[in-house]
């Protein structure tokens, strides 16, 4: 089990993670990335660009995907016109319950409050009555969020981890207990409270001016469908994508980076046939999953998890999640990476048409007490007619929605390593290593002087300067070599290059890998390719 | 003069820039980058980065700097800490000045509607009395913001163009005619506005949880200074770097992106030596002035202009802005791309200590009715001791701080021409070509079969194949060649690559050059090489 703690440790002490405005005393959920963090961040959202968008070949068929298929991306904007939101459906139904306490005086989730708290194996947990959880884990679905702790066996049992305990039934509001109350009954009603952060644009700060971050890049793909349609030569099946922040007002942020109410999604909409929809949804699951494992995520703690038939959105006939066993989790759960959607025309449509009702028939438009549509839709026109076949359809989406700052984590986690490498005396020494993909360590090289004389100095800052002109890498004269290879694994750099004594002579370096520990001589003409193809191999 | 329409029209036409959320009319200030556009956008920030952050070699002096220096990145949220902007000073003083029409309903920016409109030229424009523009141009000054369409010449004049008209006296406030109303008197007396977006975090929305869209990155640097000192080894003189959106609720936003709600900075804060902090302070101004021009923007439409004394904030000891003489600007008129200024050590101080009073000495914290600090910064301390020379100090800070949608709206603007290219029979026809620079090209090479048969496709799609390993290149089989060179113009791609019969046998492809139109045989095994030296020459 890797210690959470170390690495949230370590992640402050060598500059990846910082809480935000730490100086003013932090503000929950909000976490700003340092020199390593940034690079880290960049080289796994530009790996996510390379892969699925700019390096995409639209002339090959990929294994597993029905046909070629095209690619583009493009950049929205957070702030969008209200109407966007009402239509997408997150203005009515992107929303947490809460509960005050009338003790207290604190507001809680409601889905963490409701029951009570009982003792069980030294633990403090929460039990509610079944029918509670049932009707919680009916909304958790409708709603497609994940995490839910107490899970329902039999009409009496919850189990928790691979343990069943008996539910301590309760039978009345008045028999619940708050989080912080000493006594019961202190918790008001839940209400709604949207997750969407308000703001108002422009000086007139009229009903009409009131909108929101955007909970997610998605709505942007959308409601530009038709604009990039119209400006580039894509032919359905293709796919947008895009990288942005996105922002979400939880009640209760927790688990290091992993629920922010900040953070930035890797999104596609992938627009095909209804007819193929189904086999582009399996592609898709599967590429993104293979994508992570590519990445460096083990199959061990990596899982894709199909959401069964009555967890899905009405409008969806398929979704899986691609979850990551976090050292945060009690063993045996896991958090959501990626979300692969099967969306149909829901959005399309919704853009099209104004809000449907997500409770009923997804081809009706929601009405008002006037008969009229609750919501207008845009009334364009975001159908697609194949020009070959002459047929006009409403594409059917996949959306493979991966959260950048999860899978930054994830892959922290995964790299997060202690083991033992000998000292300069030969005699093994703990060290701790991010083993992190060469392709997103932040530093791809070092590049040492062994001694600050002879020579050795100048070769290898000239070593350093044409590497720079191709990646970030790191020079350091400073301390024994043992030292600055130390400093160099806890950065997750994958090789360190060493100037010594014969490199003088013979324009050889010595060349450290970071995993192996394996040490090999090559040409001082031959460092940046030899990085060049390590990195991309 | 080129013609802003046409550019305008081309950058939706081609996927550069949509307005944001337009199916549902659009919002004011708030634009969408599509497939080209946020190509273009990114190789422009990653330019940016390469060139400032991660290629900086911190082993070598450059040209006109006072010493070697080090270079590391960071990216912090958009929301943050309240404290934060109250202490920064835009709680206070980020503000324009509003007014309403009792006629019209509507809400004006005070600096817009002071005076009166008369005819002038055909043209409805504004006057104002000369004291009234003197003080509004002291605003200005004080406030750093630079659009100000009437400039006084002498006392009872205000010159347009090269035109001066003499100026219609407004002596009282019932003077005043509001935009869209058609009596003198309607408009209130001004009201301050912050341009902050504000918002709330949290469920529980009280005064404490308030907080606002950050209107710069720089502020995130600035408190997580210390952090960056402690977790990596940088020693003054270094440099923080950060891309990053902002937002500011611009009342009337205009020109195309030049002036957007929603806007993305590339910011540097410099810390150095308090002694060297004039020669850093003109280092950055010509190296970042240097950038423009070796990124493509020509020498006339570029200037570098210096403040006066009098234009300047009270800490800073010089401001210089690179501008670019936009074609929406009048003849002669120049619009901001970036302000390097010297801010002393205010930022800092003013997160240890609390809101300096930037009307009298910026080393006195102001003080509240109560005698006590107004705002109380961190209490942390924020200084710098040298490890050498053990020196404790306030470093003092040189800002480059770029515009990145500026820039890129400045790119294209000055990649827009319009000249004569023969076509397939050698006749001159009128082309439209954007002139990016290779490295901000959104596509670096177009691969073309001369014709769909004889095995040119194959070839053509192995070479495709081979380039977007690397780069982001198309691939085009559709129409004669001619209109396949116009497409590629238009999208700014620097090199079109075309397989003929002759590529069959000798194995080699003909290169064409966008601005040139020089065509040139090369071999298909170099075609990654040529292209990868010729974007980086």
């Amino acid at each position: 089990m890797k210690s959470m703690d170390a690495l949230v440790s370590l992640c402050k002490r060598r500059g990846f993670l910082f809480q935000s405005s730490e100086i003013y005393g932090g503000v929950q959920g909000l976490w700003d990335y340092g020199p390593l963090g940034v690079e880290l961040k960049r080289n796994l959202k530009d790996a996510w660009w390379q892969d699925m968008i700019s390096g995409h070949n639209e002339l090959a068929t990929p294994a597993g995907a029905p046909s070629p298929f095209e690619m583009v991306g493009l950049d929205c904007t957070i702030l969008m016109h209200p109407q966007v939101w009402k239509c997408s459906g997150h203005y009515d139904l992107f929303h947490d319950y809460m509960v005050d306490c009338r003790e207290s005086k604190k507001r809680y989730r409601h889905d963490q409050v409701r029951g009570r708290f009982v003792e069980y194996k030294d633990q403090k947990i929460f039990v509610t009555t079944l029918a509670e959880i049932e009707q919680e884990i009916d909304e958790i679905r409708r709603r497609s969020l994940k995490f839910f702790k107490l899970r329902p066996k039999n009409a009496d049992d919850i189990t928790i981890g691979d343990e069943s305990i008996t539910l301590d039934k309760v039978d009345s509001h008045d028999d619940v207990l708050g989080p912080d109350a000493k006594t019961l009954g202190t918790l008001t009603e839940p209400r709604e409270f949207n997750l969407m952060f308000k703001t108002t644009l422009g000086a007139l700060g009229g009903e009409d001016d009131t909108t929101f971050l955007r909970p997610e890049t998605a709505q942007g793909i959308f409601v530009n469908f038709k604009n990039v349609l119209d400006s580039s030569r894509v032919r359905v099946p293709f796919g947008i994508g895009q990288v942005g922040k996105s922002f979400r007002n939880e009640i209760t942020p927790r688990n290091f980076t992993f629920r922010s109410r900040e953070f930035e999604q890797m999104e596609i909409e992938f627009f095909c046939h209804p007819d193929q929809s189904q086999d582009w949804y399996r592609y898709w699951r599967d590429r993104r999953m293979a994508w992570y494992t590519e990445m460096g995520l083990s199959g061990e703690s990596l899982i894709m998890r199909e959401h069964e038939q009555s967890e899905l959105a009405h409008y969806s006939v398929g979704t899986a999640d691609i979850e990551y066993a976090f050292p945060f989790l009690p063993e045996g759960e896991y958090g959501e990476l990626e979300g692969i959607a099967h969306r149909g025309d829901f959005d399309l449509r919704s853009h099209m048409e104004g809000k449907l009702d997500p409770a009923t028939n997804p081809m009706t438009v929601q009405l008002g007490e006037d008969g009229k549509p609750k919501y207008r839709g845009s009334g364009k026109d975001l159908t697609y007619r194949d020009d070959i076949s002459n047929e006009k359809f409403t594409p059917h989406v996949i959306e493979p929605s991966a959260g950048a700052d999860r899978a930054a984590l994830a892959f922290l986690c995964e790299a997060y390593t202690e083991d033992e490498a000998p000292d300069e005396k030969g005699n093994l020494q703990t060290r701790t290593v991010m083993k992190l993909h060469p392709r997103l360590a932040p530093i791809k090289a070092a590049v040492f002087p062994l001694v600050k004389k002879d020579g050795m100095p100048e070769i290898a800052q000239e070593i350093y300067a044409g590497l720079k002109q191709h990646f970030n890498v790191f020079y350091d004269a400073k301390g024994a070599v043992g030292r600055r290879y130390r400093r160099q694994d806890e950065a997750g750099t994958p090789y360190c290059i060493t100037v010594d004594g014969d490199s003088l002579t013979d324009k050889t370096v010595t060349i450290r890998d970071r995993d192996s520990l394996e040490q090999t001589r090559i040409k001082i003409d031959d460092v940046v390719d030899v990085i060049r193809s390590r990195i991309l191999q």
